[in-house]
């Protein structure tokens, strides 16, 4: 059902989608102010991709970059609707909807910047299903979508069209090359398609996922019940069935660089729970892809590895890490469309130089680092 | 005056524009195989600026990328023409004409590809006068044409679309991220204008000069006359009026690596002629553009610095440059559309990092490692 979001929504909305960035996909906090300073008193509509026509035209956009540098250069306003002109005039055609690309993080709120600039509807779906590092980890590209021709836009106005016919990742790799030259941070439109395709290919429902899930944590916090349960509780009517807490302790290291255009590194978490005294330990490539202790996995990109306060259930980004922070790991199971063997070859451990087969996080082995 | 290029003129033109790179602009080598396996027995027009109706179409076309990795990766063949399509696609206008943006090295020849692949002209005419290691080098900038949009091609058919506005040299900054991802090597159209603009920004007649240097140094050789004084004659009827001498001896040292997309060094030559014992140095990027003796500068960019073989006057490339290599180095004057104070913004010692004052090469004194 389509529906309309209010600025009052953009809290909750913020924090359900930094739930769902597993740790990346840049913090939505300076996303939700380009919104808020656009949006004023109206509305966007979300639409559901049931109520989308299989002619409506969708061009999805986004912010692409590393999140460490995200926080700390904030676009001028103007590239995310400029983006999205940048491919209308390329291809001829106006949107009749933008889209998420991911849900998580700030790219929950880009789309919201380009629907309060131009009008448009915002569909409530996306193709990563939460946040990852590079543009070709998309449903969209894994069921037949490409992303060229894509548009970039930079803060001094640059103009910038990539196509690299049906090759993402050529199209991610020149696309990342413009980003770390304009600094770190680009805004681009890509994966223009139609509303059968939207449907075909979009993990669907995402963004009132995300905003339920913020909400729920909130209304949890307000009335003094567990966050954990109200988390459970939402993500139990989606495609998000299983959510298990992976452990509970103490930051006591964090390793993080830029490079390359990416925020890489790993966190070392002290287990309070338990029998256990090894540390657990999650890598991270933007995202946090893979959660370890005592030597075994634990969780395994695609999917999510959630690191939040361990009381307020408040989620921390991989740059938000810090030493010192009591926090709880969460793993949730992605739906089924991202598990499959397309879906895999294309997100999954070896798209990150894993060498870790991945298992779903519901058939693996309880860490003794999760609370008991 | 306009005339017809056949396969035959080739080596001639490609052994004056390899001189008229002044050691950078990529060895021309794979660029003439290129023409000659698309033209034949066929003719291409070679277009005087003064027959150019000041509202022909001219889309300058040309390779980009460091000159070491070019003689290493061959182009597939079909982007020099597919970036003048991109672009005339985008602009949605077809071109009269392509043009040279630099008459040194490789880049004398991709436009004779574009031409013999799609029948256009090729305006006697280019935007250095020389060559220079960075798009935004070009006397169109100078005198007020801008680059954008710059269309690029990559070997596998990658698009991409490059406008920065007025600021050329965020273009030339963007179109090397993108270059360099794509293995070093890219195809660019830019600078698309009109035949005014074209008489009003462009140094005149620089391929029928790169060709009359060519056949004058083997005309010489064939007639056992000295091959210097043939290219002294040349370059008395041209814009290039002066030429000197700077150095004989042996190269003893070369420094170079290909970084950023750049091939950087310098090199040492021990002189042979006069009193002279210190090495004689000359510091390239891609180009050469500074030469020394005795801690005194001889010869500056923009003037033309050319090291060539001490008997043939074969001129040799900075990725050409050897230990032993007996040679001369000459220092030819540049055209005074090229020393005005706006050129020398663009493309004079400053715009290299270099802290020493354009002066002319004529005006500077004669160093004692020049052949007495």
């Amino acid at each position: 059902m389509s529906w309309q979001l209010t600025a009052a929504d953009l809290p909750d909305l913020a924090r359900g989608a930094t739930l769902l960035g597993t740790g990346g996909g840049g913090d939505p906090y300076i996303g939700k102010m380009l919104v808020e300073q656009v949006l004023g008193d109206r509305t966007i509509t979300i639409l559901d991709p049931d109520d989308l026509a299989v002619d409506q035209f969708v061009i999805p956009t986004a912010q692409m970059g590393a999140p460490t540098v995200m926080v700390e250069k904030i676009p001028a306003g103007t590239e995310p609707t400029l983006s999205l002109r940048i491919l209308e005039e390329h291809l001829g055609r106006r949107a009749d909807a933008t889209m998420p690309i991911e849900c998580g993080g700030i790219n929950s709120m880009i789309p919201l910047v380009v629907a309060a600039e131009t009008g448009l509807p915002v569909v409530d779906a996306d193709g990563m299903g939460r946040a990852f590092p590079e543009l070709s980890m998309e449903t969209f590209a894994v069921y037949g979508v490409h992303g060229s021709p894509l548009a970039l836009a930079g803060e001094r106005g640059e103009r910038v069209i990539i196509d690299t016919g049906e090759d993402d990742r050529q199209m991610e790799w020149l696309a990342r090359a413009v980003t770390i030259r304009l600094g770190g941070v680009g805004h681009i439109a890509e994966y223009a398609m139609s509303g059968a395709d939207v449907r075909r290919t979009a993990v669907p429902r995402t963004l009132s996922m995300a905003l339920a899930l913020g909400r729920a944590i909130r209304h949890a916090r307000e009335e003094h019940r567990s966050p954990f349960v109200a988390i459970a509780d939402v993500l139990s009517t989606t495609l998000y069935s299983h959510v298990r807490e992976l452990c509970v302790g103490k930051v006591i290291d964090v390793e993080r660089r830029t490079t390359e255009g990416f925020a890489k590194g790993r966190a070392l978490i002290a287990p309070v729970a338990g029998t256990a005294r090894e540390p657990f330990e999650i890598t991270f490539q933007n995202e946090n892809l893979v959660a370890r202790h005592g030597g075994e996995v634990v969780a395994i990109v695609p999917d999510l590895i959630c690191v939040v306060d361990h009381e307020s259930a408040e989620p921390i980004t991989t740059e938000g890490l810090r030493y010192g922070q009591r926090v709880k790991v969460l793993g949730i199971s992605t739906p089924a469309m991202m598990r499959t063997p397309a879906a895999l070859a294309a997100f999954g451990p070896a798209a990150f130089g894993l060498s870790e087969q991945f298992r779903p996080v519901e058939e693996l082995a309880v860490p003794a680092s999760a609370q008991l």
